[in-house]
């Protein structure tokens, strides 16, 4: 039966119980929002004793369905104020699942400067002292954690920034080999893991069973038909599996919404040099590893491993995003700079997206020049340092733009934007402004209808019907984001009529249940209800749902466009 | 026939323009915040082009009304993200008044990396290049200005913090020695002039006329009687005179309402050795100077001159504010060190109080122990350094906060709290609270009635009666404020029932007008409305006017006591 798990910093003890009724039948994000919307001071600090921090796997964690590993982590965002869900692969998603535990809610606040490690067995949930931790790396976390806990254990970390509690530190999954190269980014989540004294989770799934099925046979048959969707689809069975999520470098540059140089153009001269196929060719030449899943029961296999001309690994894959915020957007055309810098993020913990975009403001201050590989290195080497510079690097990009007088900040709620220009993608950009999350793409991915005509075709540089389709969008993102599904599925899923009455399937497999396409909709505009309340709650009005204005003034090149989505239609985006 | 002159800093042009229709009629923070509110797009980035720098002088500027030459100073604020109007003393309000200019509007900017002085005079309204003041300190550019135009003119100027656009920056008004003491603290107004590429505004008055007088002998005779109501009161001819503001560090303190070492108790056990009756003692012994008044024309004469033990000049005597952020709310105890903060304060442009607050934040983070004097003024040498330090300082006590990891922030709407703990003078926690300007005791003084037994009596610790004590005082005091006149002039006008109605008559004979008492209150209230309208637009809904949680949870010694006023009561205070 499955559990709830509650962690109390404040006497450092730990309980399981049953899944109150409020939470019961929601998993990931539905279950996370729900938690902090229900349990979580809306206007209290959130470093601070009030706020909480919620694990949770999705409805599908721990089953055979492919890629259901998804692990969701939501608290009060430090960087936004506001809710905050953010989710990542790796193996801790499908070990939480296998130990029937949809969800960790951490609390309260240990003595200032005490560290503790959390070990998750079948049976047992114990709190440790972790001085010993204190104030390494994820890489070195983890190795550490392995010596004690062996290989078959996976784990969540901190960093130095999330020791620091900066708002722009993650939390860190360990992937497949135990790397920490799967990162809830956004949003600060690793801040505040950090102040309730977690270094660690450790999850041990050795005794744990899979959860039990209300019915084995049609859930395995679902299973099977979805997989095929997925093995079916050219860019979940070719495009990412050969490129990884970078296959997107050439396909925004040429659409002329590929950010560059901190948002001032929409086309990267030295895009080819770091695109998703230099990355292939790199690392077959090299003998890294291409097709490589991030997590158990991933048939997509997007994350290969990056290594150098030693065939020593470097870092995971570095995926669009942060190739994009560290390439393009820093003006940096060098995929071995750019992977060195992807580790030292997953080895401080800190959100590539978020800290790539406060480097390039940085460089738009002037303390480097755009294009300055090495000084982005030694620069975002003071976040392990914890200089002072390095702590506003790490506090992310509006932190920069603050402390150094630069007014061209993207950022939507004090997040960043990440790699596609509004300007140019305007279903994007639409999402950026409105979703309760801050500017993120994963909220209601409009790129997909305005770029890759998946899920229908939208004109990326009208600024007509992009509401509609970003509403559609988040509101089917919020429910995938609750199954713990990749969010890749959704290319089968929006391309394959009958790819979502499969998660259905399965969904009424695993629960007994007997949802509907239209239930498994009204579970993500509930979710986003949720959000939207918290954030009301929390101080925003739908101001707050705008683009920086310089998307507005400032035309970008090659379609000399602007962000001109009416602000009517950003409120109705999701008015429900 | 009083002007208004816009400045345009795209351009570098200037332009005395007709007061525009809705304009007419304001004065000070309500002129400020009518153009603020007009012509600022509310979700603009606070240092953009968008935004605009409003200076005004009140209705009675530059005439003989006494204490009648405050300045204001308004634009969306880059530290709260909502209006603000910050206003001074020193001798540009009644220079501005004596050239019958109204307000200077600065909007646009200028290439980056440019500097400009604007020279005002009677006939004529200049920018010149300022690239030989960039990077100075404001004590060195008004020392290099004072060469060039003389001793007959007054400065507006910022040192390094508004140079670099921080958060914490103010703008500096020379007082009658032109030496830049008088400052437009709070909300980084400086940073907003910053980013205008503006050093410092040159005031010539030689040339100008007092303003012509509707009824020249009825504003006589109201302007005595007005006077001899300031003579009469014992706060604003003795306790004022005679121990500057600095008078209410023993009362604070006795009243258990002193904030000390980051707002963790209420009393400070070196407060006498800070207070103003030391204060006092100190200037008499070393030859310094008691009753000084910062503008002409003030009959109060708050502000002395700090010396050091051989007679020189340190700095302007140190507000209460002041004195109580460097001082008991940093465990500090020597008027020497505090005295060299203010200084170091002024000539940099930052606002004390959120420095103050902001290195009480980072002795709790544990960069320097409570009480480290030396500690502090090295610290905060690295704002003038603009090292990142220095600019995480400069930025404010939220920022330091966030870059710290520190969860008891004292801020409301990310401006710092100032000198009266909210736990112990609930009525001032209810102005924190709901000022649209973020936290600021001015906004509506309700220490007057809570501790002073001015204006009535309200029982501090008590949360009913607050919030109606708020709401009159801050009605009335942007009605105070946009007539010109300093704050302290509420003392009599609380405690004589006749004296409002001589700041009536004034106006009348000023402007040929037939106001009454209820349409100067009017105008409070409508200068709030607009304000709260700008806030609402930029994005804050009432979930902002809110106490950090901390003051709810941490019951504050010796009175042991939270924050209790109901959310209800705060939400109820601005709702006309």
């Amino acid at each position: 039966m499955a559990r709830m798990l509650r962690v109390n910093m404040d006497d450092i003890i730990t309980k399981f119980e049953e899944i109150p009724e409020p939470y019961q039948g929601l998993g990931g994000r539905a279950l996370t929002s729900a938690v902090v919307s229900a349990e979580v001071e809306p206007t209290c600090n959130p470093i601070g004793p009030m706020n909480k921090l919620v694990f949770a796997t999705g409805l599908l964690g721990g089953t055979n369905c492919a890629n259901s590993g998804r692990i969701s982590v939501g608290a009060k965002s430090p960087l936004t104020g506001g809710i905050k869900e953010s989710n990542s692969g790796g193996m801790s998603g499908a070990h939480l699942g296998q130990l029937d535990i949809m969800g960790i809610i951490v609390e309260g606040q240990p003595e200032a400067g005490k560290w503790y490690k959390l070990i998750v067995k079948a049976g047992s949930a114990e709190l440790e002292p972790a001085d010993d931790l204190a104030g390494l790396g994820n890489y070195d976390t983890v190795e550490k954690l392995k010596e004690q806990y062996g290989e078959k254990v996976s784990f969540a970390t901190i960093g130095q920034a999330g020791g620091a509690m900066l708002s722009g530190a993650s939390v860190a999954f360990s992937d497949r080999e135990q790397r920490p190269t799967r990162h809830a980014g956004r949003g600060g989540m690793g801040a505040v893991m950090g102040s309730k004294g977690l270094k660690a989770i450790v999850i041990d799934p050795s005794e744990g069973k899979r959860p039990v099925l209300a019915d084995p046979e049609a859930f395995k048959a679902a299973a099977k038909q979805f997989a095929k969707y997925i093995t079916d689809h050219p860019v979940t069975s070719e495009g990412l599996t050969n490129y990884g999520t970078n296959v997107l470098i050439n396909i925004l540059n040429e659409a002329g919404g590929l950010p560059t140089r901190n948002f001032s153009v929409g086309h990267f001269e030295g895009a080819e040099k770091v695109s998703g196929e230099t990355l292939n060719e790199i690392t077959q030449k090299r003998g890294g590893t291409v097709a490589h899943g991030c997590m158990a029961g991933c048939i997509i296999r997007c994350s290969g491993i990056y290594v150098n001309e030693g065939g020593k690994y470097v870092s995971k894959w570095p995926e669009y995003e942060t190739v994009w915020a560290w390439g393009p957007n820093c003006g940096i055309d060098d995929l071995d700079v750019i992977a060195d810098l992807d580790y030292m993020c997953d080895d401080f913990g800190i959100d590539t997206i978020e800290t790539g975009c406060a480097m390039a403001v940085a460089m738009e201050a002037g303390l480097l020049e755009f294009g300055d590989g090495p000084g982005a290195k030694k620069l975002l080497a003071e976040v392990g340092e914890l200089t002072p510079m390095g702590r506003i690097l790490a506090s992310g990009t509006k932190a920069v733009g603050q402390m150094f007088g630069v007014a061209r900040v993207p950022v939507v709620k004090g997040q960043s934007l990440p790699a596609y220009d509004p300007r140019a993608v305007k279903g994007i950009g639409v999402t950026y402004a409105t979703t309760p999350m801050g500017a993120d793409h994963t909220a209601g991915y409009s790129v997909s209808a305005n770029i890759l005509s998946v899920g229908g075709e939208v004109d990326p540089l009208k600024p007509h019907g992009q509401s509609e389709l970003s509403r559609g969008l988040q509101i089917a993102t919020a429910a995938v984001d609750s199954a713990g599904l990749c969010l890749f599925v959704a290319f089968p899923v929006l391309d394959y009529p009958d790819a979502l009455g499969e998660v259905v399937k399965m969904l009424n497999a695993r629960f007994g249940l007997e949802l509907t396409g239209d239930d498994v909709a009204g579970l993500g505009q509930k979710v986003l209800e949720m959000e939207l309340d918290f954030n009301q709650r929390a101080g925003f009005n739908k101001a707050m749902d705008r683009l920086p204005d310089f998307f507005k003034r400032e035309p970008l090149r090659p379609h000399s466009e602007v962000f001109d989505v009416p602000d009517e239609e950003l409120d109705a985006t999701l008015q429900f």
